[in-house]
């Protein structure tokens, strides 16, 4: 119960620190019989992974996922399914001056407070880096539940967004350029954002929407583990995340019920979908979607003031090879915790059919 | 795992239904010698329940809180407490003419399709009734850890928002007027705005936002329970919430790092506190601050047409006592889930130390 | 996690004391559209209560289930249903002699350090009457794995043992005296030596037998979930008991592998069952069986010397109306712990099948 | 939930099988700054791993840890710890003979009917190499709990049996022969018994008695998560383990009350301990001890008749390099999972002292 587990019946437990040896986990409850198709977690990696393009960190992390068990002849098995990545780009000298200060608005003061002990070598288990071991478990709960269309793109940086609603856009156009942004000449005016702050030495926050479609009525529990409740834990587990919203959201707010109702078609369907596809918590089979907002990175290259495990105040200049703005990035995260959400409660599901 | 539960230690368990004799539940993990004031109890149900205003929804519900164990001679013994609240003013006729049809942007389709079978005479399960539980249980749970301060306060009604920050107002006036708005201007406008909405038989939504002082640093995990992912969850498993944001939240998509990086002072506070008093997962100290989007409720007094459990239109009329707009005894609900996830990981956090 | 809940998917939460005003729970994960048979619940509760016959304790208690939720019509929704079952027969003044004592062997020491606090009344959350609660949820479990035969019985009272195997024995004389031995002959040599411990003031241990017949292959879970490591932990929850073994049990640690080893029938069923029906920790449909040790009751008429909470040593005598041999009455115990694992493992079972 | 995580706080989740390329796991719920002793790790691996005498399984595993995380400095930092350990020794071509043929009294065939595939080439996630993990996690949770004194030994092989109690016992004489029987005199009759069973092909079954010394009074939970109940499941885990009693036992159920009761003494000790260190669940500060019964490895050298998943009846002899008695090896795993039981009730008490 220290954090490190997410998930009921699908269930990933993870562990590692940025500059450790490795990092890795277990996903449990895998069915079996499942055909892996492990160049998709391999694709799925790759779109994570830093030194993709020229707007991300110039890392070079090459995230190879060595599979240790629940796998036989490229079928699961129903055991669990053990896995590790070698941290083969440990620096540990690019960070040697943060050993005694305490970055700003990141997280060495509370895990200080928490701990009284903190690997001082990087993020450690804070670091974004965690993050790959989420999105090998989200790339093989995807074929648990193959039907399943999940579609995250980015839909602002900073101020520029995306002006249209998520029908209108083509998602084939998502990874055609460095922002996963659907809608092109956004996506220019966003990459040229990011840019110009990266020159400055500085970071940018965006937000990405998920689209998942083809999800079965039925899905999530009534009270505690609500559809959405779930989806809104697992994008505010992912690191930087300050909001979550679903279906009309904070607008929603602002609504009256007789704008806001979603009618029935005949055919169960609704005329229009604020609820966002969940109702109650649980799915109703229209399309779910839902926002969520990243804060601009902490680690800046400008000089900043701070203190030291002392208390003393101390200049402070970020170093590395960081993310001047992380929603490309965060794409593949946003849907591989979509996707562990979603399978988890597709085999909860089977328990309600004796 | 029916998602009836929700907490780790500190851990509520709920049952009951809008139209069944009682509701109620078992509060698991309260730490014994605890000296309960069960006035405070009593006292939060009287914010949370109907008819305490002319704006909210008038059903009369007196909302006894009868408690059966784990507490002895007015102190806790560390035995579970169990406790029931009688339904004393169930009418089931009021709502026959929803048993076979679904009324729109409520939870009848989706747990008809989940569950074969519903319980047609109210909303059963998904009724907001199931939050009277949740506030026993806050109510008890703020008790267990009496210095942290939790207010909430609705922040908006449909577009009338308090335009200052929280820190410019006075929390002893929420309770002076029965929006529960701290701005007494504003509070006024939205009471308007309310009676208005209401005398058209139309609802509308808002937002709260909840200010919890006096968090000592350390609180919440580093990568899959994080303090505000849980929170979260906790606002997200209240009926028609839509949204979620702590600290600088969707505003903090727009800015830069260099902005947005909270500095700190000697004595380890921050100069500003866009983390919300969150950083990584866990609490650094600072006020944790955090803002919920209620959509308008679904039950309208206007003609809607859907359809019915036949698949055929029909056209439908809300009846019975609800209320035109959530957010003034939400407020209650609020803080009652947020003293629930505080409470538990106060009690997590003392496994950090041997 | 203070252990007050059992299960994973079907789960029960209890809650109370002896001497409050009511015990009862919640049954979490009953599947929707199960029509439950209240008459079967009220059966079982006949079997468990004191006063049933002349070899038990003689308190008068009533054991009226008032189910609150997750029931409609007379059939389950898949909500939780609530119930609980008022202490009708406290008598408080039989207990204050040890409101300042620990009486041997009970948990009043034990509760005292753990806790700082008890509720002298009584056993409070130690009592037998919590099982009261066990055999509720073990009667709705029985209803959602009919298939399953779930039978136990008295094998021993002290050194009076059944000397047949128990596909010897004839279940349908288990009823037929107050002892529950279905070998009539040893049922009476059981009750002689009953009344005889019981006119000096004594207390007698005994052993239950329990086999589960027409389970099919595949329950249990292979490393930590063992069919039989959960059945063991749901014996060993029982008051009063000190072993569990199933199979060849203790006896099989004398065996050679040879005479051990279960040879395969064609159809897979086994020409000898020394392994109990379960081979790594998953039943292979072959009967399950095991036994269950009970020790002879704490609470004895004679004085014994003992310790009050200031240290000092001092003369004690039971008091009350307790049993002097626990077995007769915790048949229906055994049962409905061994109904709601196996009600829980088939439910856990359907996540593999996708 | 599919059964490969054990313990609430202090909890393990672990994977691989006996042919894979690596098995492991991780450890979470560390506390943070206790420094590990990793010589104490691979000394109790020692003790578990085959060939380290000549009446166990000759198999070469050289069981070194690779320790991912969780580790600063040699200090535990709160993080998870995740371990691998490579299988160096597969050997596939040793069991090719069982690809499509159920070994009797295996989890082969039960496997199969749960899974509908299997990994052929060994006992899979069956293997008691599984076990090798578990002593991983045992060490260390030795070191969270370091006045814990826990100590098992085999108390009997067969029909032999140590004859006396085990105060009487001089416990730094386990270790002195391969056996692990602290009578030496027992011992010597046990291994000559073990090397004749090999001798035949047979194989022979035993207990372990195991006793734990210097726990404080208080720990485990009253109803659902007693102290042995935990125990008895966790003893319950390891493979070919058919039975556990404690304290008094099975024998306890053939006495009195008068006998059976401990008394206390004036500073809370009691003069006898039948309950076995645990009333009502809970610890009372007196030594723990329990047995555990093995049955004889399922795995021959001598021919028995079997069926293949053609339902056709084969022949079949076990190869390979097994235990002909696995008690000897099962002791440093009694102690790991007793260890990993303490530790975990140990963090989860701290929960009762605000």
């Amino acid at each position: 119960m220290a954090g490190n587990s997410f998930g009921t019946l699908f269930k990933i437990t993870t562990f590692g620190e940025s500059h450790g040896d490795a990092i890795g986990g277990v996903i449990d409850g895998v069915p079996p019989g499942v055909q892996l198709d492990l160049e998709q977690v391999a694709y799925q990696m790759s779109r994570r992974k830093p030194g993709q393009s020229a707007i991300v960190s110039q890392r070079k992390e090459d995230d190879h996922v060595d599979f240790h068990s629940g796998i036989f002849e490229g079928t699961t098995t129903g055991m669990p399914i053990g896995f590790s990545i070698k941290n083969n780009n440990q620096k540990s000298g690019d960070y040697s001056h943060i050993k005694d200060s305490f970055r700003p608005s990141h997280a060495d003061f509370t895990y200080q407070k928490k701990y009284g002990i903190r690997d001082y070598r990087g993020g450690g288990r804070s670091s974004a880096r965690e993050t790959a071991s989420w999105v090998v478990a989200g790339s093989i709960a995807r074929q648990i539940i193959p039907k399943v269309k999940i579609t995250a793109f980015v839909s602002s940086v900073g101020d520029i967004f995306i002006d249209k609603s998520y029908q209108a856009l083509d998602f084939s156009l998502i990874e055609s350029n460095p922002v996963r942004c659907p809608d092109i000449e956004t996506a220019e005016k966003m990459e040229t954002l990011i840019r110009q702050i990266r020159s400055e030495g500085d970071t940018i926050g965006g937000t990405i929407t998920c689209v998942v479609q083809n999800v079965s009525a039925g899905l999530g529990e009534p009270v505690f583990d609500k559809l959405h409740a779930q989806l809104g834990k697992a994008m505010l587990s992912i690191n930087a995340v300050k909001g979550f919203e679903f279906g009309s959201g904070f607008c929603g707010s602002r609504m009256r019920g007789s704008e806001h109702n979603d009618l029935f078609n005949q055919d169960g369907t609704t005329k229009s979908n604020l609820s966002g596809g969940i109702q109650g918590g649980i799915s109703n089979g229209m399309d779910i979607y839902f926002r969520v907002a990243f804060k601009p990175v902490a680690t800046i290259m400008k000089t900043q003031s701070t203190i030291n495990t002392e208390g003393e105040i101390v200049e402070m200049q970020g170093r590395g090879r960081h993310d001047p703005c992380v929603v490309p990035r965060a794409v593949p995260i946003v849907e591989a915790m979509t996707a562990i959400v979603l399978a988890d409660f597709d085999l909860l599901n089977k328990q309600y059919h004796l």
